[in-house]
């Protein structure tokens, strides 16, 4: 009896992170989209890892390249910029049968000079990076919307009780605690792909807000109510958005003890721990909706 | 007719990145175990998060417990002190039906001090980050290996000619390149999950040297058939390892153009770039083998 | 002859990074401060270094803690609380003869929800880090306040022109080019610093927004044009403050060549390059004024 | 009585994190120098700072252009680069006065392969990161060697006892504790700086040696106690170097309490703890030896 063989199996490759600024000057008041981009082909490239053969294989340095060229025309929102890559690569190459596209969005607010926005110059808004997502699969293509390393944090109006207890549960219940996360979240937009005319720039800041103020209004029993109270509302209020999923540490704020000292502490000093952190992490969909694998999955399984 | 209702999809938590350091001194000769370990339970927390009702929450302050009082009878290879996380959480919850478990190891080698290795002190070895990943999925385990952060590089014997060439393509073809990469591998363990007395450490000793060694020794034509040499030779070798997957970055070295400054440049002086680089992923398996998708799968999708 | 005995020079020690976050909950509508503290001793520890007597030696743990106690009384601005930790120090304990205590404040902005700025939800406004130094010196009291991580551009009104040229230069001259940096700034308050009514939150709200204002206002003739430009705009409106140190990386973005793909491009597509870059870092001083060494000197020469 | 005029101070600017890997194939056995090379000029710059006029300002380009060509004749000890670069500039500008050259240098091993290193296949050792400064001021040349990130621990042969107590002291006196530090350092050269003959290499390669001894040998009454031992240990054998500054963060390892789940803890199980960290910092130097200020000193003082 033989040994099977050894084969490839899935497999994607591409150029990462093309850090591309794109800067629209018409008129004096310029714009800037500021990008960092990853394009990963999908198809047959089963000859380049078996046989040495490149004949198939779109040079990481030509994906780059069209992400430069592409920008000249404009960037737009993340979306669209990345179903234009989607379309380039599986038009041109016949053995490109999908890909998986995916820039970071960057936010620039305009300098206040003299009293009133300036024209070209920029700071940086560090408040959150959005994130885009295109998975070609064949003639399908998903599209989710994103954001990234949203911060946020409340004084009180979170608790954590009724947990079980067991031999190796020391933690107290508390009803009065602060809560902190870096909210981290794609939502799959839902027969919107192909529309070139929607407007996923609004739609972004839409969920982004929607997200900060379920965030801030309902008092928080765990990090998973909170967590699900976001996720419902955007899904409330954006019928084109057929689900999102959150990944959200939960950053341990603890009370000192500072009794040692001859002090009381009424939840008003707190030490911010690095870690451990809690890590909750769901999806929050529509009942009987089927969520294609496609859209979510990666290749090598570091998640 | 009614909106469908909002609903919870999948799910995980837990803490994450407990650092804990087991020193085993039952002898003058110390050794020391220094893992990163995070915990996260699937199974039936609905009422967490649509209720605000946390019964079937075991808290992730008590998961941290439990690993450093389960570390307290040794740590062993991480593979096997996964397994014994996982054994717990899901016979000790019937609402925990599974969950990920993960942990860094990273390696100490011992300061040598008078001509020989010292008893107690230790200088980290900043080579390779081990990894190993337990998932359990109902009664079934799915073991992990891995590593990251292994930065190798070969001066020659490496090449990329025979690509495509289209409108956006302008990178000359080379046969004498310099390829370097950082390995990120994750290896699949079969029919040995549950035998307690698999050596995990010599097989992931093992495919680390086998690793290294498939990527000197061939001559490669793009870093995919590097990937699949030094993926293939895993399998080869270790009989009980069903699949591997690799994310690879070409971490690019472009030969920098002295001939301005009337010097030639025969592949001597290189610029180390830093972004973008190209980025090849891909699995090796053996024919005809399933992969179990549980063993694979995140929730979030950020990968 | 003997050769000269080997002794201990310069030095410090304390605890670094204790991350203290302060809520003011007086009344409904909290307040929050966010702080990263680092506490160093100087004076006379030579016995812990030579002999191994820790007689003189805080606990690096009791700095901690009486930064988490002093917290306790509100933390107010980042300047006068690095003051009452000096003042305690260098007061409790007659061998401490200064110290060096440093800040950063992080800020965060109300979430708006239902219209309006939240009560008691936040989130983390990453523009820029504010921080702070104050340096003991005997009975001298240093304040520098400062910032960093200010990512700052403009899309023109920058060039470089007329630089010497020699064998190894190959820079073309441009009249337009996108200009970015990240700004570092300490600036050294004199004459206020023993006075705990001055309003260090004015002044560095003040000299943030002077900052970004000189910098978008003017034709870039080089980074050291525009340093020079923000220091001095600084020194001219804000009289209590002696001087100011700049550390500003010219962060590249390179006009890409689309010829070969037939597009021009009118300094619209650029690449945002990580590294080299360039750095520039100056101080801008007022004619006659001493700077004093002790106000800025490190111990290890780490810089 | 007019405001005192608004002036430059000290200045320097260059180009920085030149990442630059020179490969010599002088045989089929490849070397590899693999660098992080940082270039600062000073001098007289005032025109640039203060008229926007760049006829003194050597471009950064250039001075990068100028490392890349420069490692064409090899590079030998980061050092011995570093002085090359230093005498290039100041005698090729006659306003350039002087500078500061710095080198990160990142260190490789042959991969082993069909049992013997191979030709040109290797792998980065992470353990230590060496490190090489020059200060050129006017003739005068200042060499710092040095090293950072190379992370020791002791399992045993660690205490801290004896420190003053206060009321803001909690801390427990302990005999047996693990001592784990990242020890950074920077040791000046002396009369040595102009020989090109001087063996670099093995010195660097004999300091990290005596650093690792002697941090394993003795017991440490606290962390001040061991950086001297370091500190003496290396100047007593090396009589070429005049001093040298060590920067060590105290990396708590703090011991778990097990006794909640009926467990001791004899010394066994830690939790490794990020921040806060104790933090030393000192000069080891001869008696009655000058240290030239302009050795150590930065611009910014961002120490």
């Amino acid at each position: 009896m033989t040994e099977p063989a050894i084969v490839l199996g899935a497999n994607q490759y591409g150029k990462a992170e093309v850090r591309v600024v794109k800067v629209t000057r018409d008129t004096a008041r310029h714009e800037i989209d500021d990008l960092n981009v990853t394009s990963q082909l999908r198809g047959d490239f089963a000859a380049a890892h078996l046989a040495g053969d490149n004949a198939h294989v779109v040079a990481t340095d030509t994906q780059k390249n069209t992400i430069f060229a592409f920008a000249r025309d404009g960037i737009g929102s993340p979306e669209a910029f990345l179903l234009r890559l989607a379309d380039h690569f599986t038009s041109s190459f016949d053995w490109v049968s999908g890909g998986r596209w995916e820039a970071e969005r960057f936010a620039w607010d305009r300098i206040v000079a003299d009293g009133s926005p300036h024209d070209h110059a920029f700071v940086r808004s560090g408040q959150v990076v959005r994130t885009a997502v295109v998975v070609a699969d064949g003639a399908d293509r998903h599209v989710l919307g994103g954001l990234h390393s949203l911060t946020v944090l409340k004084t009180t109006e979170s608790g954590f009780e009724g947990f079980p207890r067991d031999r190796y549960t020391t933690l107290q219940e508390t009803s009065d605690r602060i809560l902190a996360t870096d909210v981290a979240a794609r939502w799959r937009y839902d027969g919107v792909a192909a529309d070139a005319g929607f407007d996923y720039d609004a739609a972004y800041e839409s969920v982004r807000l929607l997200l900060l103020e379920a965030f801030a209004e309902r008092y928080s029993a765990a990090l998973q109510t909170t967590l699900f109270d976001m996720g419902s509302r955007v899904l409330e209020r954006r019928p084109e958005i057929a689900e999102i999923r959150l990944s959200m540490p939960n950053k341990h704020h603890f009370v000192v003890d500072l009794a040692p000292f001859g002090l009381d502490n009424p939840n008003e000093v707190f030490f911010a721990a690095d870690r451990p952190y809690g890590l909750i992490e769901a999806a929050v969909t529509r009942a009987g909706a089927a969520s294609p694998a496609a859209a979510w999955e990666g290749i090598a399984g570091f998640c």
